[in-house]
C-alpha cells in the first residue's frame, strides 16, 4: 500500500501510533451506527493534546488539507464520516480525556473534548454533583461531539440543551491558532459570546479542545407517573399546569400514542401496560428535586388528582419504586426500537411551539394518513421541549422498500407542515450531510447567507467539515 | 437652523414627526444618567414598526450614515449615547413598543424591542406568568437594549442572564435587510445559532426589533434571611450548601461587609440592622418557589440550622413578613447609592468564577489598601453569580478629587487580579464606549481579531455603533 507523503509528515507531528493509516485500523471510524454513510479517508490522526490538534490544523491548513473532526461517532446525520471522495482527514479526539478540573462549591466541571459522557456524568456523582446531559448514547459519545452537535436528550425540560451547559471553550481554529475561551464565569459582558458560534455547528468552524461545563445539585428524589388521556390538547394542558406547578422540578414530559405502547407490549422485552384500560395517548410524567426536603410526590398526587377532577386525565400510575420508574422509562425508551419489528419506518426529528403541538399533530397525522392510506403514525416524545419524534410505520401487511421509497416525499410533506407552524425541522440531530440539502427549503436566504459569511470568517479555505451544515 | 437634507428624506421615509431635529426634542436621547457622556447629533429617529427600521437603514446604508440604536437610555457604558464628532444619528426604538403574542401554555412572550421591561413583566403577570429579568431601571429600560447588552440583575442566579430568556429575535442587518429570527422553538438544530451574535452586541451587528422570550411558573411562596458571618470563605461554602440542597430554589444569594451595612444603617432612610450584633460580612438569601407545595420556609431554616450547629453562620435574622423580606432587600439594593454620602468612590463591574470570590476579594482588598491606605472597600453583590460589585470609598477626610483622580490606575490594579483569576471586568453592564480601550488589555489578540471579523462579516461598512465594543 502507498503511504501517504502527508501522513508521514503528520506522524512526525503527533506520533506515528497516532497515524492510522491500515484499512483495519481506520474501519470503525468509517461507518456509523445507521449504515446511511460508508466513508473513505486516507488516515485517521488521534492527536493527545491541544498543542498537537494545533499543530495539525496548522499543517492542514497550509496543505489545503481537509479535516473532519469525530467524537465518539455516534452522530446521527452523517457529519463525522467523510466523504466517498477519499480526501478528507478524520481527526478522532477519543485521547483527548482528561478531566482538567471539577469544582464542586462553583458547580463547575473543565474536561478535554475526547471525555466520554458518562465518564463525565460520573465525575460529577464523585462530588454529589449531576452533569445532567443524557442520551441513549452515552456510554460511548463524547462530549465536544455533544458540544457540537448541541445534543438534546432527556433531561432538556429542566436543564435545557447542550448548549445551556457550556461556560467556556478552548478552540482550535481552521488555521491552527487556539483560542483559549475555556472560563467559569456565570457572567461576562466583555463583547460577542464567541463560544455560541461553536456550540451546535458540527465541527464546521474550529476543533472544540475542552469544556468548562455546568455542574448541578444531584437529585436526591424522584416520583413518575404514567398517564391515560384523551387527546394532545389533554396532555398540553397538564403540561401547562404541571410546569406553572412543579416549575423546574417537572424534569420529564414525554407524549406516546396508543399504537406506540401496542407495538411495545408486543415486541418489547419486559413491558407491561402500566394502566388497565387502553387510552388514546399516554404521557410519561416525572419529578425530581435536589432537595429531600422537597415533597415530590405529594405535589405529583395533587397535579394529577386536580387533572384527574377537572377531566383532563382519564387514569394514571404512579410508580412506586425505582423500578418502577425504570419500567414506565423502558417503554418510552424502547418506542423507537420496537417500530422495527411492524416494518418500514419513515422517521422526522422536528419540533414547533410546545402550545402547537395539538395542532401540529392533527395536521401531520391527516396529512400522512392521506398520502399512504392506512400508514401507522407514531408520534412520541418530548412535549415539554415542543420536539416529537414523528415517526410513521407503513400499512399492515404492505410492501416494505415500496414503502420507505415515500422517504423523501413524506419528509417534504411533514416539513411542510412544521414550517407552518414555525418548526424546526432539526430539534436535536443537527443537519450534517443528511438535511444539508433540506436546509435551503427552510432557511432564508439572508439566513443562509449570514451563516455563510461566519464560515468565511472563521474558515476561508473551507477546510474543516467541507460540505457538513452548509 | 439649517435643516439636514437627510433629515428631509427620513421624513418621507417615517413621518415628519418621527424625525427629531430641534435642540429640545434631541435633549432626552443626548445625555445619560451618570453624566458621563454628552452627545451631539443631527436628529434623533424614531421608527414605529419593522419595515421603517428597514427603510431607514437602507437609506442609512446608501448614504453612509452612522446608526447609534437607542432603547430606553438607560445604559452605563455610554454605548447608546452619539458622539461627540455629531455625524451620528440616533435610532431610538421607543415606539415599537408592541406585544406581539402572549403564550401562557407554551410559556413564551413575543414583543417588539421597545416594551418597557417592567411592562413586559406585568404582561406575564396577567397570565400568571413570571419574566424573571429584574433591574433598578425596570421601569425606563426597553427589552432591546436589555437583549443587546445581555442584561444580567437580580434573578439571575435562577434564571440566568437576558441571554438566557431568549428563543428568538427579528433583527433588521445594518443593510436593512430584516432577518425573521422569531421563534419559540425549545429545540433546533438546524446550523449556527445566529440569534446568539446579536445578543449582548451592543447594537453592534444590527438592530433587534423584536423578541421571543420564555416565560416562567410565577412564584407563589417567597422567604428571606440575613444572615451574619465571619468571611466570604464561610459564605462560598453557605452557597453551596445552599444550592445543593434547594436547587433552582435559590433565587438570591448577595454578600455584603459590615462597612456597607454601616454606610446604609448611617445615610439610608428605613434601614435598621437586622441583627443585633456586628458581623463582618453578611449575606441576603432568598428562597422562591412556583409550588405552593414547597416547604420553602423549613428548607431556610434546615439549611441555615445546620450552618449555624457548622459554625458556617454566626447569627440569621427570618424574615416574618413580606415587609421584612423588603427590609432585607431595602439595605442590599441601598449600598451603591449610600455610598456617595461618604465621599469619592471607585467602582469596578468585575466577575471570578464562584469558587475564587474568597481568594479574590481577600487579594483586591488588601491591594486597593495597599495603594490608597485607609482606603474602605465595599465589595457587594451577587455572590452566587460569581459578580462583585468591587466599589473602594475614600478614606475618611480625603480630598475627593485627588481621590477620584486615581481611578484608572485603582481600575488597573483590581482588573489586574481579576485578570488572575479568570475573570470578566464587565459581568453585567457591556463595554460601550466606557470599557473599549480596555477590552484590548485583557481579550487576547485571537479573539479580537474573530470578533472583529463577525463585525466585518455582519456591518462591512461599519455604520451601525462604530467605536463602541471593538
Amino acid at each position: 500500500m502507498e503511504r501517504n507523503p502527508h501522513a508521514e509528515r503528520l506522524a512526525e507531528i503527533i506520533g506515528a501510533a497516532n497515524v492510522l493509516t491500515s484499512p483495519e485500523d481506520k474501519a470503525p471510524f468509517l461507518t456509523e451506527w445507521r449504515d446511511l454513510y460508508q466513508g473513505v479517508t486516507p488516515m485517521v490522526l488521534r492527536p493527545g493534546s491541544t498543542e498537537d490538534v494545533s499543530a495539525v490544523m496548522k499543517y492542514a491548513s497550509q496543505n489545503d488539507l481537509k479535516i473532519v473532526p469525530q467524537g465518539g461517532n455516534t452522530g446521527l446525520v452523517g457529519g463525522q464520516i467523510p466523504l466517498e471522495t477519499g480526501d478528507e482527514i478524520v481527526l478522532s479526539l477519543g485521547r483527548m480525556n482528561k478531566v482538567r478540573a471539577v469544582d464542586p462549591d462553583g458547580f463547575t466541571i473543565t474536561v478535554e473534548s475526547g471525555v466520554i459522557l458518562e465518564t463525565l456524568q460520573n465525575e460529577a456523582e464523585k462530588v454529589d454533583r449531576l452533569f445532567p446531559l443524557a442520551l441513549g448514547s452515552q456510554g460511548s459519545c463524547q462530549i465536544g461531539g455533544n458540544i457540537s452537535s448541541n445534543a438534546g436528550g432527556t433531561a432538556v425540560l429542566a436543564y435545557g440543551n447542550t448548549r445551556d451547559l457550556v461556560l467556556g471553550l478552548e478552540v482550535v481554529m481552521p488555521n491552527g491558532d487556539v483560542w483559549n475561551g475555556l472560563r467559569t464565569l456565570r457572567k461576562d459582558n466583555t463583547g460577542y459570546d464567541l463560544k455560541q458560534l461553536f456550540i451546535g455547528a458540527e465541527g464546521t468552524l474550529g476543533i472544540i479542545t475542552a469544556a468548562s461545563l455546568k455542574l448541578f445539585p444531584k437529585p436526591k428524589k424522584l416520583e413518575a407517573a404514567f398517564v391515560g388521556l384523551a387527546d394532545p390538547q389533554a396532555a398540553l394542558k397538564l403540561f401547562s399546569t404541571a410546569k406553572a406547578q412543579a416549575g423546574p422540578v417537572l424534569t420529564g414530559f414525554e407524549i406516546m400514542p396508543r399504537v406506540g405502547v401496542e407495538f411495545c407490549l408486543s415486541h418489547l422485552d419486559g413491558a407491561r401496560d402500566p394502566l388497565e384500560a387502553p387510552h388514546e395517548w399516554y404521557v410519561l410524567m416525572e419529578l425530581s428535586s435536589g432537595s429531600e426536603a422537597f415533597p415530590v410526590r405529594d405535589l405529583l398526587e395533587s397535579i394529577l388528582g386536580e387533572a384527574f377532577e377537572g377531566g383532563l386525565v382519564e387514569d394514571a400510575a404512579f410508580a412506586q419504586s425505582m423500578q418502577q420508574v425504570q419500567d414506565f422509562w423502558h417503554i418510552r425508551h424502547g418506542m423507537s426500537e420496537v417500530q422495527k419489528a411492524e416494518g418500514g419506518s419513515i422517521k422526522h426529528d422536528v419540533s414547533v411551539p410546545v402550545a402547537s403541538i395539538p395542532a401540529f399533530l392533527e395536521e401531520a397525522i391527516a396529512a400522512v394518513t392521506d398520502f399512504v392510506p392506512n400508514c401507522r403514525p407514531v408520534p412520541f416524545g418530548h412535549l415539554g421541549d415542543g420536539n416529537i419524534h414523528f415517526n410513521v410505520s407503513q400499512p399492515v401487511g404492505a410492501d416494505k422498500e415500496a414503502y420507505l421509497e415515500k422517504w423523501d416525499a413524506m419528509n417534504e410533506i411533514v416539513h411542510g407542515i412544521v414550517a407552518n407552524f414555525n418548526g424546526s425541522i432539526s430539534a436535536e440531530h443537527g443537519i450534517g450531510r443528511l438535511k444539508r440539502d433540506l436546509l435551503k427549503g427552510v432557511k432564508s436566504e439572508l439566513e443562509l447567507d449570514l451563516m455563510q459569511r461566519i464560515k468565511d470568517a472563521f474558515d476561508p479555505k473551507g477546510l474543516v467539515n467541507p460540505g457538513r451544515v452548509l
